[in-house]
């Protein structure tokens, strides 16, 4: 197929390594892997896990949940405050799989007591300091009380406490990783250690990409949650939890023009397919993007003097310089590694693969 | 039809009054309105314009001509570096409708005059300033050159000079956009006055919806594409180019959670409903969107001090304080308006007016 427009390439080898590598550490520190699929939102993709043996997974929305439970998932957890206005589908959907909602408030607590239709698996989520949702874990009254209201309603079926250390996606660089980790693992671990006794089977999910690529030891906790693992992106290697071979996306975009005056290079490639998610450079530019030289089964490195310091709606503009305009024509594709590649999917709507494959998602 | 999910709310009448407005100024100021519909991307909304008489369009890709195409549309110009990988699609549109391209080197000229195979009008993209895109103005060498190519290629049919004053989006506030129209003027008057003798008809394209917005003079420039206007939204607002009460979308979102401990309000609704794009309070807060309170046939202002302060891929974060804590429940439904219409019209992919009627896009 000959490519015309902005596309994203998938590196299927990196992709299926990062799941590979994921799944190792998992079973090496003895905790499920349930990998959160909000970054893929693809069957094809799913099945890749499914075949390494993955069973479990995470969701960001009712809809994701509704998608994947369309193919062989079966045990899925959407990690997002219920939404309470979608009770009919969630009822819907809790009689055809095990489906485990986040819950943090008597307000929702109380509305699923009584809306329930069917048995429903609810993690109590608790904020292990990221302060984005979630309950404060000195707050015992609250718990016990949240705790109080699951015992008196059998549709209500405890699983046990969710964390997201999502504050690691701001940390900079392995100690500050680890910082987040240790202290979020304290966290949990005292909020375990409150409640096992009285639900010895309570299962303490955690894991945002950041912390579960970089450490090794989960400590109390029995799963993990890490989604962006399966392509990475230029955030997270800015951050230190991935390197760039371990990128698994690019977006394949079209060069229109040439600026020689500026030393600019215009793609058709803009907001509406990378997101507008940006960072820095190594020197502290803000840049949307990475050009990687591109290859027969896939792509190069970066040249961090060369960046995508500018978006608009439907152009990217590359800052570079006289090589590299003398590199590249008007006409040529250009591969850009993306900032974000959950956003920079969810605006593409499928992959195209180095054999020709395309692969659709949500 | 019950609301559950992010949802896209449009209010009809003032996006009408948003046409009506840029047309009467069209008509007074002796331009042609060719808007762009990158914004709306909406037979349904394009209809609207045509309703008011306007009969030339602006689009930003081949995708959007083509879509348009479909519809009642028969004079199209794609404000966009032509894409020369597209020349399939350029040929078989252009048998069909009076496309105008956007050219701006001798490379894709050349190849135009080479694949070409019908009359294609074409307009010469000038740099009016905002340094994106387009000819330096006083490289009246590679102008003239261009226009060579195209006096000895019939099906190169020379339209006029186009120019986008993008960098009035930065702008803050009426004297700064004066300033920028004023200059941008002066450069394409430059262009205009040395090549009118030799094509008394060509036609002098500008118009960014913040100087259509607040000027009334267009000068040299026959015709305007302001596009924004259609809705407005935060971004424009902020600079100075609409009021509040001309913002015509806002994007109703379920409320997921609170959070008195840190004033805070979880929405569902994040960057894949908004998009990233931020702006700054009047207290210079970076912020994501300002709710306002919901009507029967619309919604009312936004209190400054409430605003949506971060974003994730799903979630919203509002901060606030403690009365607007009190004034909404888990399960409500909250409108926010954008930052970036074009952006969050995107990713939505559908309109919901208040008289219950579901708009698609492309």
């Amino acid at each position: 197929m000959k490519i015309t427009e902005p596309t994203l390439l998938l590196d299927k080898g990196k992709c299926i390594a990062n799941i590979d590598c994921m799944m190792a550490k998992a079973k090496k520190a003895n905790v499920v892997f349930r990998p959160h699929f909000k970054t893929h939102q693809s069957h094809e993709i799913g099945k890749w896990f499914y075949e390494k043996g993955v069973r479990k997974i995470t969701v960001s929305s009712l809809k994701m949940a509704e998608y994947f439970a369309l193919d062989v998932w079966r045990d899925i957890t959407v990690a997002f405050p219920t939404n309470i206005l979608e009770i009919k589908r969630i009822n819907e959907l809790a009689s055809k799989i095990q489906l485990n909602l986040a819950v943090e408030s008597i307000e929702v607590m109380t509305y699923l007591a009584s809306a329930l239709v069917n048995k429903t698996g609810i993690f109590l989520k608790i904020d292990i300091g990221y302060h984005r949702t979630g309950i404060d874990p000195t707050n015992l009254t609250l718990l016990d009380k949240l705790l109080d209201t699951i015992k008196k309603h059998p549709l209500l079926d405890f699983k046990g406490f969710l964390g997201h250390a999502g504050h690691s996606y701001k940390a900079k660089g392995h100690q500050d990783i680890e910082k987040v980790h240790q202290e979020s693992m304290e966290v949990i671990k005292s909020v375990k250690n409150h409640y096992i006794k009285e639900y010895p089977n309570l299962v303490i999910s955690i894991g945002d990409t950041p912390t579960c690529s970089l450490m090794d030891d989960f400590g109390v906790a029995d799963e993990i949650r890490p989604g962006n693992v399966v392509f990475y992106d230029l955030a997270q290697w800015r951050i230190g939890s991935c390197n760039l071979n371990q990128i698994a996306v690019a977006l394949l975009c079209p060069v229109v023009a040439k600026h020689y005056e500026r030393n600019e290079v215009v793609l058709y490639g803009g907001g509406v397919h990378f997101s507008k998610d940006r960072s820095l450079t190594p020197k502290g530019e803000e840049f949307y993007g990475f050009p990687v030289p591109l290859k027969v089964n896939g792509w190069g490195n970066p040249d961090f003097d060369v960046y995508m310091g500018s978006l608009s709606q439907e152009h990217g503009i590359i800052y570079a310089n006289k090589g590299y305009l003398d590199s590249v024509k008007i006409g040529d594709l250009v591969a850009v590694l993306p900032i974000h590649s959950c956003m920079t999917a969810n605006l593409m709507k499928s992959y195209h693969t180095f054999d020709g494959a395309v692969i659709s998602r949500l």
